[in-house]
């Protein structure tokens, strides 16, 4: 992607971290990365969001809510966004945050969630963009020893080109099984 | 695992939650299960680790401080060790965390990290023991939508056993990849 002259409005960067720098890198004149805001429900997000798994809306006051409890998190909680500047809506999203661990000299790790990219604008690198950026602060910023993710076998090639390398496999167990199996105490 | 009658001393429960029936069930006459304290790096937890990647010692002054960081995030990050009542050190432990999504309603999502059995104990279904206390606490205490892990292709029948299923692959890029293949940016 081009690099962007300039970022034209005031961004308030996760705790006192400047982030600018990897915005600018990854904006251009067509798109915008930022860090996500509190009145971005109007952005179509939650529309976004449901091309990847169920993400019925929810209120504005909700979606308010649930930012400021992220930013509020100790540790990096970040959700990148990309806007179309033709538009004005939100056309991709992808999540890190920073686990703190005791292994590894009380390590840290990045774990990048729910990377989604609208049907509108693809093969236009932009999945590529946001992956790039959260494993770039993660390492750059928090000094993490590793960047995990989660990924269906389809996805696996994609991951490669940016240098993630399968090491394991992902396991779930979902609420219905849950219900079906196990007996809660009491 | 048998019942344990009683546990035989004040247990701080993680925020305000009283988790002590999860821990009653999965201790014994030969082991309690708990969560982890302040103290505990008297009790071998950091040779325990290193069983699982390189887990060098801290200080206690550290192990502390992290303790307490941990503790002090506004969303479960739970620590549960299992403890040899014979040796009075710790022999098992596991983790788990709960993410808040946008996506399924403002879903929750546990992820269990850093499951491990010293060797001295293995093949007395601690390791299954940690896990299902980490699944339950997740769905009955915070109504996670699903739980999640990853693991070793050997591991998958172990985790199937307890109703985990295979749902993708684990990626990772580690520090070493990240400063051969990318530039900082300034």
């Amino acid at each position: 992607m081009q690099r962007l002259v300039s970022i034209s409005y005031h961004l308030k960067p996760l705790g006192q971290r400047d982030l600018l720098k990897y915005f600018e890198h990854y904006s251009n004149d067509e798109f915008l990365m930022r860090e996500i805001e509190e009145t971005d429900y109007k952005l179509n997000f939650m529309h976004v969001l449901s091309q990847l798994t169920k993400a019925p809306d929810v209120s504005p006051e909700a979606f308010m809510q649930r930012i400021r409890e992220i930013r509020n998190e100790p540790n990096m909680h970040l959700i990148l966004v990309i806007i179309s500047r033709k538009t004005g809506n939100i056309v991709a999203s992808g999540t890190v945050w920073v686990e703190q661990k005791f292994l590894r000299g009380l390590g840290k790790v990045g774990h990048i969630e729910d990377i989604v990219v609208d049907t509108s604008v693809r093969g236009k690198n932009l999945g590529r963009a946001i992956v790039e950026a959260l494993t770039r602060i993660a390492f750059q910023e928090e000094g993490v020893y590793k960047v995990i993710l989660d990924c269906s076998a389809k996805n696996v090639p994609f991951y490669e080109k940016i240098n993630y390398k399968k090491t394991g496999n992902n396991m779930a167990i979902y609420e219905d099984t849950w219900k079906e199996k196990y007996t809660p105490l009491k």
